[in-house]
């Protein structure tokens, strides 16, 4: 793995720079936008996430001599274009919506200015941070609202590519989520981590009762013991029997969650470990955790539904040239008009309207103005230069206050219209 | 981004190297093996792929100075494991089916021999890229297979995470996509390279006319304009006049395509363009691709629907302890029985059967068995050392050489049953 992020990139951004430079435009002052044309699966409201990320591959985005070579010698660019590339830094600004904040149909997320040449560039590798991390977001945030005050452990590290699995990590913990299982994730973005056992862990031992002594005599009584490699309740009794009330927590991998749940404590409450924990795990989406909310259970593990953005892996964004400098030396609004992809052309700005508290409008402005209504759009590059950076713990703050603020219908988890109209003025 | 790869790696593998290595089990010898239990969405076959990414990672797999620091600092393993990282490197033995090769509901596509202690660690990163390299196989073989003899474009990295990409971009070209967007794909990898031009670079210009006229005088006749930024008809004209009947293609985005794809290939004709060739992109799926077989278009290009696995992004694929040392010495299979989650135990061994060139049934065994049909486990690691790599054009060739051999019910795109059975003697 090379360690730059400027091949990224989709040939066409290159050629189309060549062709560019070749013809004179290259060098024309343009805005592009990110913004999703709709919400995927009618969700209610999508989540910013990957801001950061982007920003750290914008800082390692440089053309290196080996990549240069490799342009210039499969015929993919001209010289003139491969020495334009070994110069490259971008020099333009961005802004965007903060990390955790809401987002709407229309939402203008990110506004990247710059010349032509220098902001095309950065098309791919926006849209690839940005449309991974807001979908993998969007779950999350919908699983966190679903699980209400139970912690969320996110452990879907198996189910997606090895690096979109750290991402994954990053992006549940940001809406909400406790922890994960990501061990990288960790240590890159300090996200706490957790773990409990595996099937194989008992199945390595002649018996269950040995592997439970085992976990439990390097792991202490804190522990989380799995419960379903064979038959549960004699699983749960024979936890209890080796470690005595003060167990940490089980855990129950499969079968009917919410009746095995019930189960489990009423055998733990028996045993007199009514203070162990039970955590469930197994194919949980949001759905299947708003319909455990009634059951006895302490924590939920998720995997493959929250690292696959539970059936909607993408976030639909977009990158879009939205104005551009003209013959003349002044910036024009332009959109294209395919059939059923409209854009909307120039610079925007944009406001979340709230009254007594509860969101009410996305307000998207051609210019800034003077309001009430919070400003969404942040400086997060200036003059090629990074100065909006925050910590996750920010981002978190954030998403919890952004939810709190959406009015009740943002928690439905049918689809149905976005939680709060977007006004283009 | 660390190099290193030992950190893309769930907790709880630690957590149980720890109690394993407490306890005295973590040397057992053991042997795991990745297989699924079903095929995603009524598939017909699965696709082996990431077999290759999977060994390079093995060979990244070392616990670095600073994984070390970070693993015990934050209290995750004691010191004796810390050592015991600190000094890994997998010694065992990894069999797996080739890339390319076709898989069915129980086909144990890899099996990894050694200790406990060893082997436990690479579940993880194991099942991440093959989960993801698969799950992509699956949808592009269908794609290829529904396009027939018109060559397909990959170009979804914008819409999954931007690793994620460069390994969807191999998978496709594995599975006969033709060429990729992605430039770090075809760096890294060697799959041909493609592209066309954004609406993005229509806009620059004052002109539709003057952006063709740049991208023709930068690129060459052989160049494929988009022609559907503003209206159709007009750039099929425009671009006509300006490259003359050599133009290498145009390409339509939006619209019906079926009915839009018929206007254009009349109006190239019309106008003397009659071997300029349309190539179509705009949400295209092996459904979408299917039904324009009829529709005069000459090459497919596949975003979303192939990054995203067309609908199921994750294989499936689990990696599960069939067999491990008792405290005899000896070798003993173990399966858990966890409801409606199966395994088989034991070490498994697996054959093609064909009869008159078509593959009727994947037999696996608990023995190696003496036998006309096609072994498919390959050597891929001995001792530790990685002897069964291969290029990428040979696992494109097996592909090839497997689809041929398959039933004509594996071609179908509706669900059903796998297009052949296991069969576990």
């Amino acid at each position: 793995m090379t360690t730059g992020t400027a091949l990224l990139t989709d040939q066409y951004e290159l050629t189309m720079l060549q062709a560019a430079l070749a013809g004179g435009a290259a060098h024309r002052r343009a805005v592009f936008e990110v913004f999703a044309r709709r919400l995927p699966g009618g969700r209610r409201y999508g989540v910013v996430a990957g801001t950061g990320r982007f920003l750290d591959a914008l800082e390692d985005f440089r053309f290196e001599e080996q990549d240069i070579e490799f342009l210039c010698s499969s015929g993919i660019v001209d010289e003139p274009t491969g020495e334009f590339l070994a110069g490259y830094r971008f020099s333009g600004n961005v802004y965007g919506y903060r990390e955790g904040e809401a987002f709407f149909p229309g939402s203008p997320i990110m506004v990247v200015e710059g010349t032509f040449a220098e902001a095309v560039l950065l098309e791919t590798v926006a849209l690839s941070i940005l449309n991974h991390d807001c979908a993998i977001a969007a779950a999350a945030s919908r699983m966190t609202q679903a699980a209400g005050d139970r912690p969320l452990i996110e452990m879907g590290s198996r189910r997606t590519h090895e690096y979109a699995a750290v991402a994954a990590a990053r992006a549940a913990y940001l809406c909400g989520f406790a922890s994960t299982s990501n061990l990288m994730a960790g240590h890159l973005y300090g996200v706490p981590t957790a773990g409990t056992a595996a099937h194989a862990f008992t199945l390595l031992h002649d018996s269950e009762e040995d592997a439970f002594r085992a976990q439990i005599d390097a792991l202490g009584l804190g522990t989380t013991l799995l419960v379903d490699t064979y038959d549960v309740a004699k699983a749960v009794r024979t936890a209890v029997e080796l470690a005595g009330p003060d167990l940490g927590a089980v855990r129950i991998d499969s079968g009917d969650l919410a009746v095995v749940a019930v189960e489990v404590r009423r055998l733990l409450d028996e045993l007199g470990a009514s203070r162990t924990r039970i955590v469930v795990t197994s194919d949980l989406d949001e759905f299947a955790i708003a319909a455990l909310a009634a059951a006895p259970v302490d924590a939920y593990g998720v995997g493959t539904a929250l690292s696959t953005g539970s059936g909607h892996p993408t976030a639909s964004l977009v990158y879009k040239l939205v104005a551009r400098e003209d013959h003349t030396g002044r910036l024009q609004p332009v959109a294209k008009a395919s059939v059923g992809k409209p854009s909307v052309g120039g610079r925007k700005w944009a406001y979340r309207r709230t009254s007594g508290g509860t969101a009410t409008a996305e307000v998207v402005t051609r210019e800034p103005v003077e309001t009430e209504d919070r400003p969404l759009l942040a400086e997060l590059v200036r003059d090629g230069k990074v100065v909006g950076r925050e910590s996750l713990e920010a981002a978190r703050d954030r998403h919890r206050a952004t939810l709190a603020e959406l009015p009740l219908e943002a928690c439905s988890l049918s689809p149905g219209d976005p939680a709060v109209p977007t006004i283009f003025k």
